[in-house]
């Protein structure tokens, strides 16, 4: 329950400056340290809570654009904490389903202490024998979105072929680890050498191409996917969508989960091939973890074992330090990251 | 059964000159007459048909481009007639399933008569008490494909808002008496006063517009939707598809169904706003009725009762003589038809 007083402590906090066009920078953001009194307000039913991890995901960039209409996520506060998925430390709560020191999932913001005034939408941590920061990725909402995004909005079937870009990402790299548990040939794509041999020599994937050296992805993807494509999980946009339009086989499917390459353009690339959609009866679905939360704990029931028994692996890239946010997230749009990248704030 | 010998007639046909790029013009076609004997061959198990209605439907622009992949319609035959939906009357028959005297629709030839070699893809007209060219129109293949593109495409809910592109077509007009129906908000597109004059007090459309007199597509969408397009039923692409994606409801549906502003473009124009799929969670599916057409007989006991009723309408453009139909046929990609676009080859 809230208390009459608490500790008032220095809270540094990564505050968003202002809206942003073209590609977001460092100095979009800025470090400040501010003074809070760790308590849950009066009346409040929030929980504070000591934040330990932050996750860094593409989404993000469109928060930071002004949204002049509703969709499904609103615009970052200028002069506000950057906000997104983190784990943390309950420190106090004025909420029933949380106890001080219980561990959550869930929005938080980027600074060392949040009070979270919604924690009905946070996730308690039950598991604590895999890496905690897991739960900004394999175990968090881009897990999930790899799990409802392959199974619900793709509906696989084994020896089908399956096309990943930004393939080892977040995402990708576990979109292709339950395409291949499913008996799916799987192909990748990234944008560095380093990234094509993860692809392939960790995650399992039949095959991988480094998108920066190929010329033509149309005659590439012709090259990999002779027959066509399936199942497209849609990370990236632009180009590499409209080459995949004319790689698509009969009654494939595109889950389109996002579109990173158009996310730092003032107006998106135009895509030309969408007649493919009709000519061959492809089902192109745009979808979002949050309708699918309900679905969470059959997803750790299904994915904490084969984490345990190793058959499925997760790279993620660590910055350490709530400072080293900013170009973490700034990061993400020049493909910086190998694998999920999480900022740790602090160990505890 | 197939007869040894039968008389020979003068056939006169329309013929596919050679591959088309750009708009199509009459001269793309010429009508020539040759010698056809009335029977079908030894052995054949085809059907041989005198022609009575063609179908002049936007896809068939498709089959006029050398296609490099397979897809679901392959090119016409430079040298060969122009095939394509019509009603058809039996002349003889090598097929159990027919007889002479039968009439028919399904794929035939832009001639006075034709050997059909794969009459099992035809449907046998049972029902004579409405006009026979509706077999070509409301009861074949364009009212099949409003059918399952609106029903089973689409899932349309009552209440929910509808827009239709090429909405006074062969396929709209019935989209949006299906829509009505169902107690859906309806609006259309279409490129003349004369077709807007139809939608509103013909179709029972509750709105449309002539898309030419409109300047800001996204605006006039606004104006017609100011809650959002919940179902859109493309026909037309390009621009007006741009639009749309700007003005979807959360969980909206796209049937794409055709895009027949693109057909004459050696290259189409570039849809920009596709990241809407994901921010809305739309879906987008393009189908061929001819996946459907198991439920050829469940529609036609919807929609006979209907058209007897009165609750169902249907205006057609019927152009007279086979002579006229290349007219007819490249008349379709300016607009030139009002209703659905119908050749009159015979009266018997």
């Amino acid at each position: 329950m809230a208390n009459g007083s608490g500790e008032v402590v220095r809270n540094r906090q990564v505050i968003f400056r202002d809206y942003v066009s073209g590609s977001p920078e460092e100095t979009d953001m800025e470090v400040r340290e501010s003074a809070l009194e760790l308590r849950v307000p009066e009346g409040s039913n929030g929980v504070l809570v000591r934040n330990l991890y932050l996750s860094c995901d593409p989404y993000m960039r469109i928060r930071m654009r002004k949204l002049d209409v509703p969709s499904y996520r609103e615009s970052f506060q200028p002069g506000s904490p950057i906000i997104g998925y983190g784990v943390a430390r309950v420190l106090e709560s004025g909420h029933p389903n949380f106890k001080k020191g219980d561990l959550i999932w869930g929005i938080t913001g980027w600074e060392e202490y949040s009070l979270i005034t919604e924690p009905e939408t946070c996730f308690k941590i039950e598991h604590i024998d895999v890496p905690l920061s897991y739960y900004t990725g394999l175990l968090g909402m881009p897990g999930m979105t790899a799990y409802v995004g392959f199974f619900k909005v793709c509906s696989p079937k084994k020896g089908e072929t399956v096309f990943i870009s930004a393939a080892s990402g977040a995402v990708g790299q576990l979109v292709g680890q339950f395409a291949k548990l499913v008996g799916c040939y799987v192909v990748g794509s990234a944008g560095s050498k380093e990234k094509v041999d993860l692809l392939k020599n960790k995650f399992g994937f039949d095959d991988a191409f480094n998108y920066k050296e190929e010329l033509d992805l149309d005659a590439t993807l012709k090259r990999y996917f002779p027959e066509g494509i399936d199942i497209y999980f849609e990370n990236v946009g632009g180009k590499m969508l409209d080459a995949v339009l004319l790689n698509m086989k009969l009654r494939g499917r595109i889950a389109a989960c996002g579109m990173i390459s158009q996310y730092n353009l003032e107006q998106p690339e135009g895509i030309c091939n969408l007649m493919n959609l009709i000519l061959k009866q492809v089902r192109m679905e745009g979808f979002v973890v949050s309708d699918y939360y309900h679905l969470y704990l059959k997803f750790l029931e299904t994915v904490l074992p084969q984490i345990k028994e190793g058959k499925i692996v997760y790279v993620e890239d660590i910055a350490k330090g709530l400072e080293n946010g900013p170009a973490a997230l700034v990061g993400l749009f020049s493909g910086h990251n190998v694998g999920k990248q999480v900022i740790m704030v602090s160990r505890e």
